[in-house]
């Protein structure tokens, strides 16, 4: 039934994957699916980071999409899920005042539900590390308490760091 | 016949054009059409620019992430379509070592048909200016020769200055 893992992915996620791995990485120790095809999730925004030299994508899935076209962000309804793709950032050998990424470090995501993620404000956690994508899980055995902790700041905006970036037709 | 203009964009676009402008911004003097739907376009990369104080996120059409996916980009295929969304770069609030999009600058494109775009070295150039999507012209006229100029340095990698970045499912 190996074949049956692809439906749903576009033709060219299908050759990939079967190339790169043969199989999707495995759920969190939380019990978060890994949400496969996430690289076709549509453009939120971006980020660079100063303080570890990364660079950052902000996609969200369709209902994330359509939350923010209807301007329905604080909070976000459930369906949403948001994913961030992190890389060490090097500078551009042809443009040496740019940023481009360079190794991926991580791709982190945070999906809503109001009630099954009741406890975790909302929201369930979780992270893939590294291009084996492994599962993340902090000493205490779950990746929630480390990524609540960093979203704290923003726990007046849905614990969402990102405002969706301007765009002609996607005006937040 | 104004409701044909829409068709082929996805109803949360349909309804985002419909209320903002009612039509699709104009074409380039150099005749190149506005890529009505180009938001919805899968990631490719993303930069940060300390020149210019700017962050970006660069797109392709499903041709140009087909080519990645089998790594044919040097030179790109003819109908693959790269565009560049550039934001004036911000202070995040609520994490002062990060930089956020703030205003909206422009959106830029290269179309590959060479057989078309012969005379510019394989690529269509064209840019939409502002939230008002101004399609762009030097004092000669045209788009190109501004375009042309500042991608010299990458001409040995067809003239595009991103290589895609690194990701699990989508090897360079």
């Amino acid at each position: 039934m190996k074949t049956m893992v692809f439906l749903g992915l576009s033709l060219s996620m299908q050759a990939s994957f079967a190339q790169s791995t043969n199989k999707l990485p495995a759920p969190t120790v939380d019990g978060i699916e890994f949400p496969a095809g996430y690289q076709d999730w549509k453009l939120i925004s971006v980020t660079n980071r100063d303080d570890n030299k990364t660079l950052r994508a902000v996609l969200g899935n369709d209902a994330a999409i359509k939350a923010i076209e209807e301007g329905k962000t604080n909070p976000w309804p459930d369906g949403a899920a948001l994913g961030k793709i992190v890389w060490k950032k090097e500078k551009d050998p042809h443009w040496p005042t740019a940023d481009v990424p360079g190794k991926f470090v991580h791709a982190e995501f945070m999906f809503k539900d109001s009630k099954k993620w009741a406890d975790t404000h909302g929201w369930g956690w979780a992270r893939w590390v590294g291009m084996e994508q492994k599962p993340f899980a902090d000493a205490k055995g779950s990746a929630h308490a480390s990524c609540i902790a960093c979203h704290t700041p923003v726990k007046n905006q849905d614990w969402v760091f990102h405002k969706p970036a301007l765009l002609p037709s996607r005006l937040p």
